[in-house]
């Protein structure tokens, strides 16, 4: 079997996903009890106790397909949001919406434009559609840079995409750069505003949400993998012109989202103080982090997301600090993938888990920079 | 916005997918009670009891992903069918590993070849990613056209999709025809052998498990949306050569199939009884109806499926005795978009469901045919 003759380029270029380890396996391998996972920018805090009996309700029915359209939920989404049915798709996670788009949009040869520090699914996804990617550097404050983006666009360019906050810096584009976008969008770009990490922006002034002024090419994605909790059960949505959506529908698997999704994301929505109690132990987190970090000379970039971006003056170092804090428990994700190589990107946890993490830090650096 | 524009002409030409009605709109709309939902060949036996305890520790950890590739799960499908981890992967349901091979084997230009009376999802995915497909006629008896098939490759041909028994005609290629593809099967070409309805096969005497004969460019598919009943969660799985797999965990997205679904599934491998009375039931109700329209001279094509092909003489025919039986509460699927427009499949449901079947028939007929 001949590989490279039987392969396209772009996969053969792709690079294999390597998992991480398990808690299990790191409980495990370095014979600890305390974990801490401070890693995939989940929710510490778990999920909305009413996703239980919701599940036992799909339980129900998970011999037949779900619902292809998941009927019930999107006409939920749709009227919190103000919008229509036929505005709203959803899928299995925004890395499948990402998909979706990748899969419904792009002709051959044509290009997209994003930030070369932003959601590697992204990256993953074009590499996948063989769609050229034109990655414009970050600012030196690890933003996106707007004028730049715009200035990359060219005729062949089919989609720009930002992450709003972004993944991994936990920054933002605010009102100011979001209206300068809409206003320099050609007609013939699409504009993806992924709003992942949406419920802990929304608070801050100058967020701009997309939602709210949202041109026809403008498509909005957001998740219930983040705040909400339900990251094991892939559920995202996505709101566009309802012709963009028709188009996406056509793309997507038949039977996306999971029965058990949708019945539990439904109920999740019903239970809105457990995304502002789980909002606001992120809000108290960052403060306490930051504080920490300013106290011992540590960067970082500023986020309104549910992770601080650490940033270390060396890629070796951002390995060896993974490594050490793996040995004490806690799981930290390294964003070479993102495009970061000298970072660190960690979630914001419990108070417990922000004490392991301090104390972890303590001992490594104590031995390191005494 | 200029859609024609805007789109490729392969996602312009994609049909959009139009939900079927769900069992509660069917009650409303008809002001019925007894539904019989024989349209989607679901084990109408639901699943193992085991998986509720299974779903409720998969609840424990749901706001964190899932394990990229289901490595215990991985480990337990591998085992029971002694062969490497490395040669098995999981995805969200067949479909999704029918995308997977779609998005990873094929360039621009090549094609693929099949039956013209096949899985649809077979027809979307290669529409999806602009696949030229050769669609073969089925033999006068609803049969995989072996000869033709082999005949049809070029040196353009990437991949032969064959399903093994075939949906929606329930027939299968036997051990001499497999045989003869492997054959004449060129080293540049893949095998898909489509194996979803593998559970209720395996028995008979010429069925040709692919599993135990396997060259290195022949894919194995398999899933537990039949037998197994775990339609609703989306899980499905393939065997090939490990060099495939590690090129096919690349365009997997990262984190399917769900939490809930890998531990429903890890946990429903050990009923092995539930997969018997599900088999029993179907093999009884499958003499009980293919008696049955002899006894009426209905045409039908003989199956080891779990599901029945009837034969009318012609699309309206199938149009109206869909809808009559619709009326009654008997859902059934006309399977035009799998290439037989004169047909309707009839999966086997319980006998309470296939009597529901024959009386809402008789009645039907009755009228009609009196």
């Amino acid at each position: 079997m001949d590989l490279e003759q039987l392969l396209p380029r772009n996969i053969q270029e792709l690079k294999p996903y390597v998992a991480g380890k398990t808690i299990s396996e790191v409980k495990k391998e370095y014979r600890l009890n305390r974990i801490s996972k401070l890693a995939s920018n989940e929710n510490r805090l778990g999920c909305s106790p009413v996703v239980k009996d919701a599940v036992l309700r799909a339980l129900q029915q998970i011999q037949d397909y779900p619902d292809p359209i998941a009927g019930e939920l999107r006409k939920k989404i749709a009227d919190k949001h103000g919008v229509k049915e036929e505005e709203v798709i959803l899928a299995a996670g925004s890395e499948s919406i990402i998909s979706i788009l990748c899969k419904t949009f792009f002709k051959n040869g044509e290009n997209a434009v994003t930030a070369d520090a932003t959601f590697v699914g992204f990256f993953v996804q074009a590499g996948v559609r063989g769609i050229n990617l034109k990655k414009v550097p970050v600012t030196s404050d690890y933003r996106f840079d707007i004028d730049t983006i715009l200035d990359t666009v060219d005729e062949n360019t089919k989609m720009i995409y930002i992450a709003n906050p972004n993944n991994p810096t936990g920054t933002y584009i605010n009102k100011n750069e979001y209206g300068k976008l809409l206003k320099g969008l050609p007609e013939h770009v699409l504009l993806v505003m992924d709003e992942a990490y949406f419920e802990y922006a929304r608070s801050v002034s100058d967020y701009p949400n997309a939602l709210e002024n949202r041109p026809e090419n403008v498509i909005v994605l957001r998740t219930f993998s983040k705040a909400y909790g339900l990251a094991g059960f892939r559920i995202g949505y996505g709101f566009a012109d309802e012709r963009l959506i028709t188009e996406m529908l056509k793309t997507k698997l038949t039977f996306e989202p999971t029965t058990t999704a949708q019945f539990a994301a439904f109920a999740a929505m019903d239970d809105q103080d457990f995304i502002e109690r789980s909002v606001e132990t992120v809000k108290k987190g960052i403060n306490r982090i930051t504080g920490f970090f300013d106290s011992h000379h540590i960067r970082y970039a500023d986020s309104i997301s549910n992770s601080v971006l650490m940033i270390l003056e060396s890629e070796e170092e951002a390995v060896e600090f993974t490594q050490r804090m793996l040995e004490s428990g806690v799981i930290l994700r390294r964003v070479n993938a993102f495009g970061l190589p000298n970072c660190i990107r960690i979630t914001i946890g419990t108070d417990d888990e922000m004490s392991h993490f301090e104390e972890s830090f303590r001992e490594i650096y104590s031995i390191q920079k005494s």
